[in-house]
């Protein structure tokens, strides 16, 4: 029996779209607003899908519990009130585009789930733009 | 033109998370306060997907109202205002996780939908915790 | 400078509504389904809503993580995941109606919080019942 | 890196279920309240998924400023606050079903789609009902 | 002890704001799309609150299967699948903008609602676009 | 026929709670994560409520292109992908607390909106903490 949980979890940030190999002008035509220098945010909403066999003893995929923790360890303590820009390793070279997030959410959580587990994420930078990645 | 429709309906039931095989005290540490000997409830969110080819002829891929009726006799009806522990036979033998009653609903209505269907089911127990089934 | 704040939160529980002073028959004919002995349950959202005088220097009606604590702790943690009729002391003689739950909590909240703000509570038993009490 | 990227629009519409083949009795029939005569309309939820190669530099899979102006020019503006057969050619030979009006989406958005991308939509008629499709 | 419940429905329908006593441009510029001659459509959101005091012994300020069955009879059968202008008597002479239905149901509600209790209703027609009337 | 309209509306702004005259210590013992040197930010969401007398002819309160337009000149375009702290002149000497916040909006608001109308705001700061002014 092969069934998927999904947790969902959250996150305030702000951030800066910048390209450094670009000027200043090329930077501001390309990301508009996103580009202001200093910085905007949002309330990030992400959603953790693991998929696997489930345990027919106790009826469960996984411990949600232990995804919670997780996630409250890999992305919401490092991530929560925080400049993604100046605060997180992660981004001091890459930009933080929420495909270059949900990139990054994806391999710290990888790391942490076991390997009989798939796993996907998906984050909203606001109500109405979302991105999903699934590790390929 | 092959697509699916989603057909959303909810429940309000009471369980407790509890395996006989084990311990009170082998329960109590694994399922928390979800194993509370006197339950606890929730407002289930259910969302059922339809896959198939589409009529040409009405624009149809299946009739809603059927999926509505479908769903409303063989889960809304028999869960609604229910223990599932207690009063739904499914529950008797297996424990009734959010990825347990997901496989029952699957099966309960891949009976009642025509072969030539997919069926997909998305059950979320309250707005951060989902599972999904497929039937693989 | 007069502003309200509001906060809020949410706990999964089963209960079951019922008079004891009327008979078996009028119980399940009047609140019908919500009469199952074996309970049913609810994921309960709740709204607290603080009004006061915001004070100048710090920009804060009331610190929230107050506010969030106050509700932890006199509602989350002993309602979340338990019976209210059985697990509950409030409701050991009084039925666990949405109006009777929210009376309760306005007065738990009120014994925690300073007489110079005013409270209101908003609790939503599913999405489309929701009850408002003001301590009037 | 595969990556999608989902944007969210919506429109407001009349429309009528009507197969002009079937007699109106047959039409009253399969298409109930749908079958209006005057008709009915709703809020239209469309969610666009783009999906592809994250590009490196940028850390953009396309810009989402792009893909929302596509919607607007192919969806919104000859959609939105109009009467889906009377105002929408597409429609006047195409009973404007919830899955023909994805179907018809999801055609004039892939024209404009680079050929690099895939294409999915997902519309909601109401909160309850969604259709999904995906060009196959 | 003064309580109030809230009990929220939808219907789905069409309309066309028009002003029979201005031109046919005069229409146009003031209501905009809005004044389509062929309609276009919304799914509404209709939240009622009854307020009053709370029956001590069952705990109920008035029974939601009540409301629920009022609502149903007096808007959603009359008004779900319907043309607003053609289909409904009340708006043959008015206008029927948001803040004209939400008066209509109003009346329609008060005279089911007994007199011990306060009306007050919310209607949105979009997600972004809301009224409300207390019947002052 | 007294009526209320309500215009939802929303911005993506970074910002740091912080009072000049505290030390460095008090302002993060106060505002623990909210005071990061380096800003956070939020997906706000405002509400803004509009009360008066309907125009019996139009069945208008008011036009509501009028008041998204209103919200856009003096919100939506100085705010949005702004940082609160740096970008609005406003909060170089006023703290950002969602309380103040709301408390500048009504300001701008105010003097835009005809004196023959009442105005109330309520800003999410995320879907958790909101703040009403109501100008009193």
């Amino acid at each position: 029996m092969r069934i998927s949980v999904i947790r969902k979890a959250h996150f305030n940030a702000a951030h800066r779209l910048h390209v450094p190999a670009w000027s200043e002008e090329e930077n501001r035509e390309y990301f508009g607003l996103c580009n202001n220098p200093n910085y905007h945010g949002h309330n990030y909403e992400l959603e953790v899908k693991v998929t696997g066999e489930c345990d027919p003893v106790s009826g469960y995929l996984i411990d949600m519990k232990d995804v919670k923790c997780m996630i409250d360890e890999e992305v919401c303590e490092p991530f929560d009130h925080r400049n993604l820009n100046l605060d997180v390793a992660d981004f001091r070279e890459m930009n933080p585009t929420a495909e270059n997030i949900a990139y990054v959410i994806w391999h710290k959580l990888r790391k942490r789930l076991d390997a009989r587990f798939d796993l996907a994420v998906r984050l909203c930078e606001t109500p109405r733009n979302c991105v999903e990645y699934h590790g390929q």
